[in-house]
């Protein structure tokens, strides 16, 4: 007889019933030939004793065993390992290596990637210059949860949480019809909304939608990462236009229609991404013409609006004439402190009804439950007393920060005040390389990138600058930050 | 002078502030043309007139203008519009029409789509037949919103919130291990998962990155629309292999391999979606030997594995010798009441880093806060006790509904009762065609498909079935839905 009790090591502290344990143990013993297809098992008072059990347990064991067809029940004879079951080459008695341990066999591409920090774990006590995060210390997150377990509690949360379409909950589409009317001035219906994870699932889906392999499209330079490496996974060819103070290159892009078929545009029009610039008034009045003449599909990214301080924002391309061609982009996820992603797509009822079919494909729908609650927080006026609230917030640590920049670094730095979003487009003189700026960091305890990301794709722009994300810092954090920044500038100076 | 007062109407009921109103107004007449380049605008104690509101309201309107470029202050004449503007044809004074009231001038692909439910609202008293939703009711959603509630108190969760891996929260993932190994016998480490937003995203990541554009891929017939869907959008070409009571034809499957290059095999282990069948042990075996062989990429897709009532579930293909090539698929969406979806995929680490930097091009990453708090839940053993008790009722509402079905529309269906899962697969006698059941049951206040959809792209069958969800609906309603469909069949028969 096999030595049944060495093969089979039963662990009575883990969930699984041990029955199963040694059913699954049995099963593993056949699949690595152990145990032969026409041998005959010990009896079940046999292997109990062996394995110092109660015969119940063993019986349960074969029996299932049984129902799974790895073993047969003989007319008194005992069971015997099915016979039908292939041959298999005989295994070591040694565990089966995870099967997990190499790498597929099949091949499969890279997908473009970057690092957006240094690797390590971010702790609560973590000092990290982030690309422009919100403060989630300021988010209604009590409201949302406060929110979520009256919605469980209400009769219709059965109802609500089982069905829903994947352009979202119809209660938070009719809110964002009157709240993207107030903020934005765009004319739109419910059929015009898609609600998504987050901007970054909108901008995905879109251009899924849109992009054919080997078509053209116009991205600033720089760009936001990633938003190029989606558009070129999914097979497009990028054609890179300046992006100066006023915005993306207007004339630039023209030109390019003019001598290419163009697919798409896209386009953050406030704080762009990486430098913070807005497009100016003038330019998204010559642009909307060229989207008109050109009949151009346009990402318009406006991931941030929400979040102006100096003056009011521009309206967004999409509320003025551009025919039906602009889709436009836009998030709650900086609102709701960043883990609850919520964002949207706005385009033409009928592009929307095709990239909900396009997003049930990658996810179904969204989070029933959320949505619901953020549509609560919009009709309560919640989130608009947070955006107040934090609106004022953000302005301080803004100007705190450009403050102590201009004052501690002086030379060492140059950067516009951005008149919104969440960080400054900082760039550092060329005596002090932001690669041993971040390396030098890292060991004084601040976490940075060493802005090579903004470089992405660039073909006309070297900046040695990062986004300084001073939203979720407080004045605390960003006095350290710069302490640091100081130390590590005054030091390379021989000054300190 | 223009009439100022009918051209800008203020709603102080807005939450956007009058001036801003205002200002919004003014840009649209300038972008329709009314007000033309050059024009001065009236003083502003004038418009204050006109407008009956404070002067300085028009003040701030007109300042926010000039902030934007709009329109220029020309010393001692007042404010002018902007002459570098392009110059627009002017348009009739009534107000634009949304830009979104007609399609997008750019052309789209269609995406394949298809209908679960006849159209119209699901309200908190509707009586419907699902796909196999699990029960809401049932989910433990307070322990959920505790879970919340006590994360956002602690002091790490702001960092918790902002940072995250695309791959997952690290505490889910660590619980995950255990759990995984404890039900299934996988036998993996942390980098062997990647946390999704439900089964559906898992799926679409997995075939996004190894599908190309007119590779073969293998699936059931029939077999899981949405999957089917999945991959003819990302180009692949589809191949059929049939499905009976043992699972899909394993030997059809090597047929093809032998004769045509595979990409991909899609495969349901568990409660088969549409026909509820489960891989028998024998073909287990014959597949992986196939799998190892022609170092075929499949995907295993599990998504209900843990509702199982009859006999334990056997162990997935992942847990046994399949070279590293099986991508495996779950889910914990169905125990946490399908809102809330989280999912998962297992696969080589080097296959999790590739599948993750395409996953935070199409979602950045998921919801933190929902990942923790299903973490805590996993850990302290409210899952496993959820599992546990929701077994039980699922157990009772299907042999009720098994029980229901025979008793009360006898030889009208037909169906094998399923081991496991939410869903029975119920065949309706030819001389009832599901459509005209699914109309009548419509005026009889009870939705149901019409069975279309399990058809999707079938070669070789043509079935009058559909999947009667039964997880979902307590007792009475069980009861009430086939007292329905009793009278259809009762009155189509003239038995009442």
């Amino acid at each position: 007889m096999l030595p049944y009790k060495t093969l089979i090591q039963v662990d009575k502290a883990l969930k699984l019933p041990v029955y199963q344990q040694i059913a699954n143990r049995l099963i593993g013993l056949i699949q690595e030939g152990v145990l032969k297809p026409g041998l005959f098992l010990p009896g079940s008072r046999v292997l109990a004793e062996q394995l110092q059990l109660h015969r119940k347990t063993v019986i349960a064991a074969y029996e299932e065993l049984i129902s799974q067809d790895w073993i047969v029940p003989i007319a008194r004879k005992g069971v015997m390992v099915a016979a039908n079951l292939p041959v298999i080459k005989p295994r070591s008695f040694s565990v089966l290596a995870s099967p997990y341990s190499k790498g597929p066999a099949f091949s499969y591409p890279a997908v473009p990637s970057l690092n957006l920090l240094p690797p390590g774990p971010v702790t609560a006590t973590s000092l990290v210059i982030n690309d422009g995060f919100p403060d989630a210390r300021l988010a209604p997150l009590n409201a949302w949860v406060r929110e979520c377990r009256s919605i469980i509690q209400s009769p219709r949360y059965h109802k609500i949480l089982m069905y829903g379409d994947p352009t979202g909950s119809e209660t938070l589409r009719k809110e964002m019809v009157k709240y993207l009317t107030d903020t934005r001035g765009l004319n739109i219906e419910m059929d015009n909304i898609m609600i998504t994870r987050g901007a970054q699932m909108a901008i995905y889906v879109a251009a899924a939608m849109v992009i054919k392999k080997d078509d053209y499209v116009i991205v600033g330079s720089p760009n936001y990462f990633f938003a190029d490496m989606c558009f070129e996974q999914l097979g497009a060819r990028l054609l890179r236009v300046p992006v100066d103070e006023d915005g993306i290159d207007v004339d630039a892009v023209e030109q390019l229609c003019r001598t290419k078929k163009i697919r798409m545009l896209y386009i953050i029009t406030h704080h762009h991404h990486p430098t913070t610039v807005t497009l100016s008034a003038a330019r998204r009045m010559k642009l909307l013409a060229i989207i008109r003449t050109y009949k151009l599909a346009v990402i318009e990214d406006d991931y941030d609006y929400d979040f102006h301080y100096s003056s009011a924002p521009i309206v967004p391309l999409a509320s003025a004439d551009h025919g039906g061609n602009v889709i436009y982009i836009g998030s709650f996820t900086k609102s709701l402190g960043l883990s609850i992603r919520i964002g949207f797509m706005i385009a033409p009822a009928a592009f929307i009804a095709e990239a909900a079919a396009l997003r049930r494909l990658i996810d179904l729908r969204g989070d029933n439950l959320s949505e619901e609650a953020l549509a609560n927080l919009l009709a309560d006026g919640t989130i608009a007393r947070h955006l107040k609230k934090s609106n004022k917030v953000y302005l301080e640590r803004r100007d705190l920060l450009c403050h102590l920049l201009q004052t501690r670094l002086g030379a060492a730095v140059h950067f516009t005040v951005p008149p919104g979003g969440m960080a400054i487009w900082l760039h550092f003189s060329k005596k002090f390389p932001l690669k041993m700026i971040s390396a030098k960091a890292a060991a004084l305890g601040l976490r940075m990138n060493t802005g090579e990301q903004y470089r992405y794709g660039a073909v006309s722009h070297n900046a040695n600058a990062l986004r300084f994300g001073f939203a979720s810092l407080n004045n605390k954090e960003i006095a350290m930050v710069v302490n640091i920044l100081e130390r590590i500038i005054k030091g390379k100076d021989g000054l300190s």
